[in-house]
């Protein structure tokens, strides 16, 4: 009944080597790792030299492996590795949030018209099942929202900021000293990580598709010292939050820093830790706790999926065509923006202030907003602003375009 | 694909009324409840009277009627309705853990017989979908231990206690007036609920099957102020945990009151809500935290099963035989034991006594015993002695039996 799978692996860094090691270890699976595919010829690695290939053709032509593991940092080549691997009716399993993310639509089509299968667990929450209960589990009760602490590297600077008072420049350090960071940590902190995350969740959680320009991204870079004591104040915590909820028909979605209080699911989540809550109409609120990153807990999440096409397991993708909501374009929620100047914050234009702070040499203001009136560029372009949502805050959509199709109609 | 599920539903209570509802708000399920089976004649319900019939053969009698849903509270009776249901083909979901850990090993045999379905995650943690995740998705990542709080009613009782200093009477009469607790307590109180629970996990965990009468469980009705303000001196809580660890060879297992530490999967986990912590050898631990009890919650899972049985899914139980683990009989744990009363204490015998106090209304000792050195009967039967584990504290096998083959066969 189980099919004996040979695996072609791309790949052997932190993710890579876990899993070649669980995999040898695990002696329930009827699986083994054929060859493997790595870019850099001369980098030292654990196994013998032998044991490595340099040109993908070498899997994708061996017509004796059913399964290809992707598990590469760069998005571009893992998209012709894993489009080209479905041509020749391999199934796939990848932990590249980015890849899947930005191309969501042509990788669903075109491997269900190459008839294989495709899973990603590993993408979202490393080790937290989420793909999976959202799939099999949560496929008929109707769900009202989702929210994640889902990059582990921005919950970890963030809770050394909420525990020491430091700078954000010396916690992202440290944090890369310790290789909780990349050098290049732009994907991480500026909330690119989370939006890729909360893309593929959109999927399964609501049937939606989206692209990566349609769905609001901001980070954390922006911190300031005073921006975790106003938190501290209040008794709120800053976390970088995967957000989706439905709001009437639509589906409000972005990627931000959110002030969150001592009963959310997020307030008690630290370091490197991921959580996701999940609502539903009928089971209410659900949380699923655990590492995110690492090499063995992200290994088995890859394992789990290797697992699951033993038996021939695919998403199905139900909710897909099911729900008629889409994703609100333009949208009313509460923000704390802040300044060490006065006049920066002039640049956010708020319908509605509730609470306004300024001092020589900090400010703030909090107040509505339209979703629509602030953006990535204006984020990555003014970085003395931080901007952070509330996470149990009142969202009102703007149905600005419906309300002038109407009008034009009569 | 999915089969129209035609449902003979037993019980109409709180979970029963919320499947019907949740059933008929969901638009997402090809299935109907075509008959209602409820004991008592005259109780007044939400629906005509004409819906319910009061012989349970008016379902099983009826060929058209492919599943069985059963949401009764009388495990033998629950039983016999099952066991007819599988010898006339029917699937099963179920959210009796009692029916389930006291014929665990026959309902699997004649379930597998008849070969018909037989699902019941509603039946540990609600809405929390433990059962599936260790069967779908932990099905490769050997497992190193699962504990959780999976009695809402006694979670209720001691985190009243924890916050209020009350008398634990005093909380089970306020639990008791608010239906958070029975009328008659004892399966959940004394630790009954959460074995039956525990001894599911261990079925889906370890491919273990037990009988209750070989799983130590005592409960938290003894529990004095004194013994709240002993945990919150040292920063501890008591929490009510149904706990499995594997110690070398063999599986220890037991319900019991723990102290836990701030920094366990439990110590946030509070009122109704249950959560489980699975320990993998790879994935490290995960925490899913939701709401054990109440209508929709639990309706939810029993939806989520019914949903399942759309595609024919049946648990597969990969763990049994597989593993060749065995449930522990004897083994050193470390207990605190207190007493109105210094010379009750003397009726456990401690093998190493760490800690001690005696006044004349409160004593207490902190030391190491033998599993075997308690047992139900013992706490049953001294009401003045409130016995507690350590969630963090080694375990050491005690493999006398074993030493003894051995020592004959030399």
């Amino acid at each position: 009944m189980s099919n004996k799978l040979k695996i072609g692996l791309f790949g052997f860094g932190c993710v890579g080597s876990g899993l070649y090691e669980v995999l040898n270890q695990s002696n329930l699976l009827n699986a083994s790792i054929e060859k493997i595919v790595v870019k850099d010829r001369d980098k030292h690695r654990s196994l013998a030299k032998d044991r490595f290939s340099f040109e993908k053709e070498t899997v994708l032509d061996d017509s004796a492996i059913n399964l290809v593991v992707e598990l590469i940092d760069d998005a571009e080549a893992a998209f012709e590795i894993v489009t080209e691997a479905f041509r020749r009716g391999k199934n796939v399993v990848s932990a590249n949030k980015k890849l899947i993310a930005e191309h969501l639509d042509e990788l669903l089509a075109l491997s269900e018209e190459c008839g294989v299968s495709f899973l990603y667990e590993a993408a979202v929450c490393g080790s937290i099942p989420v793909i999976r209960n959202l799939e099999e589990y949560y496929n008929n009760d109707s769900l009202a929202s989702i929210k994640g602490i889902c990059n582990g590297t921005s919950n970890y600077v963030l809770t050394r900021l909420n525990n020491e008072l430091k700078s954000f420049d010396e916690v992202l350090a440290d944090a890369q000293a310790i290789g909780f960071a990349e050098s290049d940590p732009t994907l991480d902190i500026d909330g690119f990580d989370s939006k890729y995350k909360l893309q593929i969740l959109l999927l399964h959680t609501f049937g939606l598709k989206t692209v990566p320009q349609n769905v609001l991204n901001i980070g954390v870079r922006h911190v300031k010292a005073e921006d975790i004591l106003f938190a501290k104040e209040k008794g709120l915590r800053l976390k970088l939050i995967s957000y989706a909820k439905k709001v009437e028909d639509e589906i409000v979605a972005f990627a931000a820093p959110m002030f969150v209080k001592d009963d959310s699911f997020a307030f008690e989540v630290n370091n490197e830790f991921n959580a996701v809550e999940i609502e539903g109409l009928f089971a209410d609120k659900q949380v699923f706790v655990g590492k995110g990153a690492g090499s063995f807990p992200t290994a088995s999440a890859v394992l789990s999926d290797v697992s699951a096409l033993q038996y021939n397991y695919k998403y199905e993708y139900r909710k897909l065509g099911s729900n008629s909501s889409s994703l609100a374009d333009d949208f009313v929620f509460k923000v704390f923006v802040s300044s060490k100047n006065a006049e920066s914050l002039s640049l956010i234009n708020f319908i509605q202030v509730e609470e306004e702070f300024s001092s020589s040499n900090y400010s703030y203001k909090v107040g509505l907003i339209k979703s629509s009136s602030i953006n990535y560029e204006l984020y990555r372009n003014q970085p003395d602003l931080f901007i952070a949502a509330f996470e149990d805050a009142e969202i009102e959509l703007i149905k600005k375009e419906k309300q002038q199709v109407e009008s034009l109609e009569v």
